[in-house]
This record gives C-alpha cells, sequence and structure tokens, in this order.
C-alpha cells in the first residue's frame, strides 16, 4: 500500500470539490482556524469575530453568493467549505455558518435584488454582521407556531416587529449577544387583509457603536455546552418599526398599494418553500459533525497505533492497543462508516446545487425539492448522531490522555453536541424523512385508483427513477448478482450487503405505510404516535440505503487498483456494521438465517483485523490537515 | 398514585441508608454543593478547595475511616455518601473522592497504624491534602508496569523516589496541580534483596507554603473535558528520599534490619490484594455517575411535562413532549435502568462493607473478594457507560435549552466523560469482570477430574451458593414460575423476563468457557484477542443478571401495594429494553420465536405509555434534592 492509495482514495472522497478543498486545506490559516487554549468567554468570542473577518478579507466569504453581487463559485461550493472549516475551531465555523449562511443566505433567498445590492457586499466582508432570529423561547422545532408579529402599517408603510409574550421571546440566537447589528427576523406578517404566516423581516438590533436600539431588548444566553466562542443571545422587540422594504419578499411581498402578495397562493406551501431554501444550513451541518468525526477518528486511531498497553508475556514487549480487537471495534467500523457517509454528502451538496444553483426565482422542481429536503433532514440525523458517537468513542480510546483539553476531543464532542438538535431536532428530522418517504409511496402506490391522479403520479414516478438511476443503477447490478447465491457463501460481498439494504428500507417502509393507511381523522394522533419507533426505522434504513447507493456510485467509477479495492472493502466493514446493528430484524423478518447472522458478526471482526493494516492509508485518506491536528499525543 | 408511593419508592432505593441519605439531603449545603456560574478554571480550583474544607468542617470527611481515629459510620457509608454528593457539582465530588477516598482511603487501608495515627486526623479535617498518584504517562491500565522506582538505601533507612523516564511521570493526578501537600506515590519497590513489586510510599511534595519540594517537580494538566475544579497535575520526582517509615507497609513492609517483609509470599497476589483495597474506589463511581443520571432524568422528564410542541389539529393545544412515543422511548427505558441499577449499586456496598468492613488486617475472604472485585468492574463500566448516555439523552430531549449551561446537563455530561475511564478503563473493567466469572467457571466445571482440586472446589462452590442465596432465591423462584407457560404468553413479566436473563448469562459464559479451554501457550493471545466481543457480552449479560437478581430482592421484600406494583413494572420495562438490545442474541440462539421478539418491542413501547402517567411519582422517588436543581427550565 503506497501514499498513492491514500491519494486517490481522497479524490474520491473529495468528490467533484478537489480544488476548492486543496485551497481550503492550504489556504484557511491554521492560526485563525485554531482557537488559542485557555481563553475566557469574551476572548474566546473576541477572537472568533476577528477571525471571522479575516477569513472574509482572504475571500472565502464570498463563496456561495451570486456572482452578480461579488460572489463566488456555487451555491453547493459553501456547504463543502463549511466542511473543511469544520476542521478547526468549531465555534468559527458555527459563526461564520450563521454569518454567511443562515443571516447572508437568508438575504440572498428570501431576499429580492434591492436587499441583495444594499447587504450582500458588506455581508460577504464581514463589515456587517447579522443574525438569523427564527427559535423562540416557546417555538423551536415548530416554527410555524412562531408568536412574534410583523405587523404593516399602511399609514407609514412601515412594519411594526412586536413580541407579544415570553414565549416569543427570540433565543439561542447566533451573533445576538454581541456582534449583531441586523437581523432577519422571523415573525408572523399581517397586514389589513389579514394574516399571512410567518415571514422574514430585516431588523436592525444595535447602532454603529453597539448599542441596542430603541425597543430591542438584547440578552445574552451566557455559558453553553460548548461553542464557547459563539454570542448566542435574545432579542425582544417592543413595536420596533421598520420600513416595509425590509421584507424579505421573494415569496411574499407587499406591493406599493399595501397589499399582500405572493406567486405561491396556498401559505402552507409558501411557508415550507420558505422554509426550503433553507436546506443549505442542514446540508453543512451534517457536512461539518461528519469532518469533525474524522478528525477525531485521525488523532485516535494514530494514537491507537503507538500506545501500548499490556503484554501477552512477561518478556514481550506491550501491545499496540489497536491491536486488540475491542478496541478495533470501537474505531473501524466508525471509520468506515465515516467514509461512507462522505459519499452521500457529497451526492446532496450536488443535488443542492443543481436544484437551487439558480437564481432564487427560478422555476421550482417541486417533487426533486422534496426528496432532497428529505434525504437532506434524514442524512443530517443521521450524520450528527454518528459524529458525536464518534468523538466520544474518540476520546475514550484515548483515555485519560483523551480527556485532557490540547488533545483536542473533548472540545470538538461538546460543541459537536448541539449539532444534533440546531437546524432541526434530530428526531424531528427523522420524522421529517420519513414523511417525504411516505409521501413519494402514497403517490406511487396508495392513490392509483384515484382518477386524476394517475397522470400526475406516473409522471413523478418517471422523475424518481431518472433522478436517481446513477446510484440506483449501480446498487441494482450488485443486487441483481447476489440473487441467487447460495445463503451460506460470501457474508462480506458488498452485492449481498446491498441486496440486505434494499430489503429492509422497502419492507420497514412498505409496512409503515400500510400501518398508516389505517389512519383517520379520529384516531391520526394515536395511531401515528404508536408507530413514532417504525417511522424513525423507516428514515434510518433508508438512509443507510442512500449512503450505500452513493458510495457505489463513486466506487464504480474508480479504476481497478489499490484503492479501489480498499474502499470496497471499507464499504463492506461500513454495510456489515448496519447489518449487525439490525440483525434483530433481518432475523424477524425471515430476511436472514441465525447461521448467517452469526457469520455478520464474525465478518465484521474479520474486516476489522484486515484493515487495522490498511490504517494510516485510510486516516491519510481522511484528508484532515496536519496543521489542524495539534494533539500533543499524535505529534 | 400518592405521594406516599414516591416516598415508599424512595425509602427502597435508598436501601440500608436511609438516614445517612437523609442527613446528606438536608445537611449538605447547596451553596457548597453547587459552583457558582460562570467561574474561571482558577476560581473553580479555589471554590471547590474551599467547599471541600467546609463539607470536612461539617463532619463529612469523617465517613468511612477508623473510629479509632476519629471516623464515622461504616467504610460502606462514604460510598453511600459519594452517591449523594454526586446531585452536586462533581468537581466538588471528585475532589472530595480524591482527598477522602483515594488518598486517605490508601493511608488508611495500604497503611499501618503509625500512619493513621500521624495522618487521619489531618486528613479527615482537610487540613492535609493529598493526592493519590498512581497513573503514569506510559501506564494507564497496565499498573504492573508503573516505572516509578521505590529503592531502600538501608545506610539512611531512606526510600529514593525517582523517575527514571518522561513515560514514568506521574500524571492527571487529581489535587496535584495546586493543593497536595502529600502524595501516595506507587512505585517500585527495591531493596538489597531484590524487586518487590509496586507498592505505595508517602511522599511530601509541597512546603507549607505551597512550593514544590526539592526534587519534586509538579506540572499542571490544565484544561480538561470537564471537572474543571479539580486540580489535576504531574509529578515527577528526582531521587527524592523520604524516610522508610513512609512506607504503607500493611501486606509489605521493611523491617528494622532493612529487610523485605510480606505476610503474602507471592508477588502477584501481592500486588492484586493491594489494588484489591481500592475497589472502594470503583464503587464509588459507578453510584455517582448513576446519582447523576438520576438528576439529568428529574430534569428531563419534569421538562418534557411541560414543554409542549406541534398540534395533533390546527384548533388544539400543542402536545406535551412527553406524549410522544419517542420521547418516552427515550427517557423512561433509561428511567428504568437507573432505579435497577440502585439495587445492584446498594448490594455492592453492602458486600464492600461485609468484605472490607473491619480492620484493614482482619482474615480476608478471598474468594468473596475476587467476586466482589469482578461485580464491582463490571457494574462500574456499566453504570458510567449508561450514565453518560442518560445524561446525553437528556440534554436531546431538552433541545436548545438542554445545552445552555444554567440548565445543569452539559456540565454533568462533560464531568461524568472520564467516569468512563479513570479508576479503571471501562472496556479494561469488563474484561476484568469476565475474567473473574471464567475462573469461577473453571473452578467449578474446568478441573474437576485433576486431584487435589476437587475438595477445594467443592468448598468454593458451596460458599458462592450461599453468598448468592438471599438474590438468587427471588430469581429462581420466578424463573420457576415462569417455566412452562405458553411461549406466546405475559412478555411483560417479570418471570419471563429473569429466565431470558439467566439463559443469556448462563450461555454466553459457557460458550466463552469452552471457547477458551482450547487457549495454549502459542495460541493463547490469539485466541483470547479473537473472542474479545464475546468477552465483553460475558460480562454485560452478567451483571444485567445481576442488577435484575438486587432488584428482585428488594421487590420481594416489600408489602404488597402501589408501590411494589410501580416498581415491578418499572423493572419488567428495564428487563425487555436490555432484551430488546440483544434481541439478535435470543433469536440466533434459538431462545425466542421471531413472534415473541416482536412482542418485546410491542411490549416496550406499552410500558413506555403506562409508566408515562407515573413519571412525577418516579421522579420524586429518586429522591434528587430539590435545592440542587436549579435549571430554570424546570423551576
Amino acid at each position: 500500500m503506497t501514499d498513492r492509495t491514500a491519494d486517490q482514495l481522497r479524490d474520491v472522497l473529495d468528490g467533484r470539490w478537489i480544488e476548492l478543498r486543496r485551497k481550503a486545506r492550504t489556504e484557511l490559516p491554521a492560526e485563525l482556524m485554531l482557537a488559542p487554549a485557555g481563553l475566557t468567554t469574551e476572548e474566546h468570542r473576541a477572537h472568533t469575530t476577528d477571525a471571522l473577518r479575516k477569513i472574509a478579507d482572504l475571500g472565502f466569504g464570498r463563496v456561495g453568493f451570486p456572482a452578480e453581487f461579488g460572489g463566488e463559485l456555487d451555491y453547493a461550493a459553501s456547504c463543502v467549505l463549511f466542511e473543511m472549516q469544520a476542521f478547526g475551531d468549531l465555534s468559527l465555523l458555527v459563526k461564520t455558518g450563521v454569518q454567511f449562511g443562515l443571516f447572508g443566505g437568508a438575504v440572498a433567498r428570501l431576499g429580492t435584488r434591492r436587499h441583495h445590492a444594499a447587504y450582500l457586499e458588506d455581508i460577504m466582508t464581514g463589515r456587517l454582521l447579522g443574525s438569523f432570529a427564527m427559535t423562540e423561547v416557546g417555538h423551536g422545532s415548530n416554527v410555524q407556531a412562531l408568536e412574534t408579529t410583523a405587523t404593516y402599517d399602511d399609514s407609514t408603510r412601515e412594519i411594526i416587529i412586536d413580541t407579544p409574550t415570553e414565549s416569543g421571546v427570540k433565543t439561542y440566537i447566533g451573533n445576538a449577544a454581541r456582534d449583531a447589528r441586523l437581523a432577519v427576523v422571523f415573525a408572523q406578517l399581517v397586514t389589513g387583509a389579514g394574516r399571512h404566516g410567518v415571514h422574514a423581516v430585516l431588523v436592525p438590533v444595535r447602532d454603529d457603536t453597539g448599542k441596542p436600539l430603541p425597543g430591542v431588548t438584547i440578552g445574552d444566553n451566557g455559558a453553553k455546552g460548548g461553542l464557547p466562542g459563539v454570542d448566542n443571545g435574545t432579542f425582544a422587540f417592543d413595536k420596533v418599526r421598520v420600513p416595509k422594504d425590509n421584507l424579505l419578499g421573494a415569496f411574499g411581498d407587499i406591493d406599493d398599494d399595501g397589499a399582500y402578495v405572493s406567486d405561491i397562493d396556498n401559505p402552507n406551501r409558501r411557508f415550507f418553500t420558505m422554509l426550503g431554501t433553507l436546506v443549505r444550513g442542514r446540508v453543512c451541518v451534517g457536512g461539518g459533525s461528519g469532518a469533525a468525526a474524522k478528525k477525531a477518528l485521525a488523532i485516535a486511531l494514530r494514537y491507537g497505533t503507538t500506545r501500548r498497553q499490556f503484554a501477552a508475556a512477561e518478556d514481550q514487549d506491550e501491545i499496540v492497543v489497536l491491536d486488540y480487537l475491542a478496541h478495533q471495534r470501537k474505531l473501524l467500523p466508525r471509520l468506515a462508516k465515516s467514509i461512507a457517509l462522505s459519499f452521500a454528502q457529497n451526492a446532496v451538496t450536488e443535488r443542492l446545487q443543481e436544484l437551487q444553483g439558480g437564481p432564487a426565482h427560478a422555476e421550482r422542481d417541486v417533487e426533486g425539492q422534496r426528496e432532497l429536503e428529505s434525504r437532506v433532514a434524514g442524512l443530517k440525523a443521521v450524520t450528527t448522531w454518528h459524529a458525536l458517537d464518534t468523538i466520544q468513542a474518540c476520546r475514550e480510546a484515548c483515555g485519560g490522555a483523551g480527556y485532557m483539553a490540547e488533545n483536542q476531543l473533548t472540545q470538538m464532542r461538546a460543541d459537536v453536541d448541539v449539532f444534533t438538535t440546531f437546524e432541526g431536532d434530530n428526531t424531528v428530522l427523522l420524522q421529517l424523512a420519513a414523511k417525504g418517504l411516505l409521501t413519494d409511496y402514497q403517490a406511487m402506490w396508495g392513490d392509483l385508483d384515484v382518477p386524476g391522479m394517475v397522470g400526475k403520479v406516473a409522471g413523478q414516478v418517471g422523475e424518481r427513477i431518472v433522478e436517481r438511476t446513477a446510484g440506483r443503477a449501480g446498487i441494482q447490478r450488485l443486487v441483481d448478482a447476489a440473487t441467487g447465491r447460495d445463503d451460506d457463501s460470501a457474508t462480506d460481498s458488498l452485492g449481498w450487503a446491498a441486496s440486505m439494504f434494499e430489503q429492509r428500507a422497502d419492507h420497514v417502509l412498505e409496512t409503515l405505510g400500510s400501518r398508516l393507511r389505517k389512519a383517520t381523522k379520529d384516531n391520526a394522533f394515536e395511531l401515528f404516535n404508536n408507530a413514532q419507533d417504525h417511522v424513525l426505522l423507516a428514515a434510518r434504513t433508508h438512509i443507510d440505503r442512500c449512503v450505500l447507493e452513493s458510495a457505489v456510485e463513486a466506487l464504480d467509477g474508480m479504476p481497478d487498483g489499490a484503492a479501489k479495492s480498499l474502499l470496497e472493502r471499507t464499504l463492506i466493514l461500513y454495510a456489515l456494521s448496519s447489518i449487525e446493528q439490525d440483525k434483530a430484524w433481518f432475523l424477524e423478518h425471515g430476511r436472514i438465517t441465525t447461521a448467517r447472522s452469526r457469520a455478520v458478526t464474525a465478518s465484521v471482526n474479520d474486516l476489522c483485523q484486515e484493515l487495522r493494516g490498511q490504517v494510516s492509508t485510510l486516516v491519510d485518506a481522511l484528508g484532515v490537515p496536519e496543521e489542524l491536528i495539534t494533539a500533543p499525543i499524535v505529534r
């Protein structure tokens, strides 16, 4: 195994953005990307703000904004950059995510040309720092229930922003406690004609000296479980007036006559269309957490190849801890999953670019957008939980040394924690993912007998198949090749594993569909609630399938050789570990025999021992910049 | 359900120490037990030292020391007190654990009367702060490989303490960086007659003004993943001389003629006997982490009964989040496990008192001691992982609010993290637990044909049975009652669950025994290494069995009524959740049918919904002092 293998594998993992990733690896300075040790919260916040501005000075703030207004590269590139920044201090990552992604992204996607012209240049350069004020004390996942009001006053052509209750106070808002001058405030829009649902309004919150503006009460959320460099805070508004032009009106605006106008008539659909523009945030959070997991694995695996403990016999050297099966099982399946997830991450990033890469107002592929949202929701949940679990396993694998802050693992763990909550609570997101699948399912099979639906549904089915062709073809080929084989052979083959993934995802979804189809108006909540574990399983197994699909597509594109073989073995370890976790399901549903079930565990063990020998190549392939690994245990 | 039910249940959970627990709940002042918010590391350390001394002033430092030297209550009581202190700031917990448990405990258990007379009073009052210096940079789990030397110089009747290499530097030592004046240093004892293995020596490390003494280099481990109030640091010794009387010589001493003397001839057995006195530390760490998990559950469950999100229909109130099955499944099985683990914790604490409660030199029940060590090792691993997992689940269940430091969950999570590592790495401890079982197994069945062994083994078997009678009888009765029942009935019965627990633990252990019996000198490492996952399973399933055994014993002792019924249902949820996790094993080994396997999941769901209605009673029964729950989300 030569370095060439690691290079090849890294290129495959880098996907379509080899150049951008290389640039981020070499041009983002380590002294900005890493926070100095021992900062107080206030010092960390100041460092982070400073680093954000310097990164903007290097031009990285322009990635993902429209070229017309000084932006660079494409929309998806900003997700890739976010991933690469996640190898550094995650406070800085989240701070830049708030500034360029959430705040800047909302102005770009929900605003119109006048907003772009007025604000984007200052946002991209970091001269204008802002907040994305959505969450309220009483309203997290259920955004539709926000209480803040934005009431249009036609007499002055102003919008009045107001916080009616304590539970309507904006909270956990990044950039709020210290830096924001302007906030994108999500509020219930009300005009003379009535209520129009949640819209976003630009509200100045501080003057140039940093003092809160009249009517704006700003609080500090104070210490958190992590992300000390991010100044999360609260906003309460007491009848604050802003010009009506401050409404970010891409999907619903107030015209010169004071009338509410929107291209989307259905308020529900309008709301979800607006939220849909925020899918990029979830792509970023998934990618960022995945990158953090890779860095943790790089540290723990390198340490594991040097740390020794206990000798097999008295006259021998102590054994390298990664030679223990228990240590391998702690780290190698997680390494395999990290690698597999990379391909799914690349796939949703590409799809994001295809669907949302054009101007915000371009004709929308509604079905494609819904499918992307569903997949991104699920992938974000799966990846952030994987990251949390992996960084913790890495911490434990490094023992007491892993608990020392200087070895970088504990801060990453503390920071990534909230990735499972922000941009959507993971449990809620998995339900969202499943809901998207069920709509597919119903569209395909449930309502075929309804007159008038057939044509529409047939169209969607066609589209779905086209969309998935590349990845599906690879999986289908594998599954076809595996079918008909002796049940007792080749547990450790990608074909068999793929066929198991397919069967699992299909069956779980089909049975969930039949179960939920029994819903009536009266029993709907109870029926759905009783099926929640089934719903979560459907989402998870679907995402597993998508991950393997994307990974196999990448594998198929590789030339034969050492790198391809190594990736294949790694993907088999990923797939078998997942099957091992769900063994009970496969047995319950007669998809595997008890003999094969035991063989799966034996194969996972064998693969761990096999890949142990190629750990340094795999770690190199993860592409974590050397200067960002400062942990003394591996220097 | 009345409060009386909660009171009754709390009393049962409090076990034999109702009075001590009540005293701790009411007399440990909240202003000492909780650290003020927003402290710097140095301030937190100072607060912690100060709080430790004040707790000592209240007399709590005397718990667990011999009455002859001013101690109070019994040896086990110190574990119970440790548990109760874990409802407060865990930095203070660990600091007091280092001072009174590790440092003071080593002086008491490894030292002789002259050490007791000289030091215990000052240790109990907190006037003399000290360290327990075992771990070295290169040597964590493998204590026998420590490099620090303690060389006896007969010419001056001194012992020379020396750190020969970088990897021999003591590290992660609590109390070292700031406070310790005296350290119990574990080192390889060498006399003119040769090497005698690891022994403990008292070494003064700082003068009265806090300056390191000549030859002692003290370092600061700096920032950690948690426990900011504990001053972990390093010690390196450059030929530091101490009087020979500083050797803690209970198990091996240097006599007036300069000769090494010990009651225990075999150096290996001597080493493990010395370490065995440290089993209390593991009892404490398990109990403390279990208590922290209870506090987290109290916070998350209360929040879950008030927080609402999403309405079932437009005109309805939003639903209380704990009414969602997914939320129940996140918290209630963990609540049930927390309750079940309490009984196992009480049982090992009682057993510790029986075996080690007398004078340190009393005749030792070697077999009983070994069994206790094995069980404590396994229980510590299971409980600390449970605590880590539970606090994290609680954090996520509280969403963004859970991530705010003021809501107490993130600091607990960060602090408890290292409980999985200190006092023994969990993976290593589970292997230790399994090893203990295998020795039992081999003693009982493996060597019956060896002449001369029969008598000894028969004796041990008798002893084992006597030891376990109380708990075993309850389980056996349940299992007997369950046997012969229709396989399709009563999944949610304790009898069926107990019989599954028994079958699982027995079979896993038996097959492990047969597998490892094939070991030869040449293949031993490979054979043992390949079986590591089997070894870990054996330990875990054994501990599950022990937990249920202890819990059933407590249940059997209760009068019929609401409290008993509630506890029974809770234990069934614990047991079925464990069976659900291991479903694949039961199916693979033909212990359950696929129909029953599905029924287990259905029963877990039903039990979650059933116990949802009794959450406030169960939370009250956990006995977390109200003043220590300051989280604004539940005030």
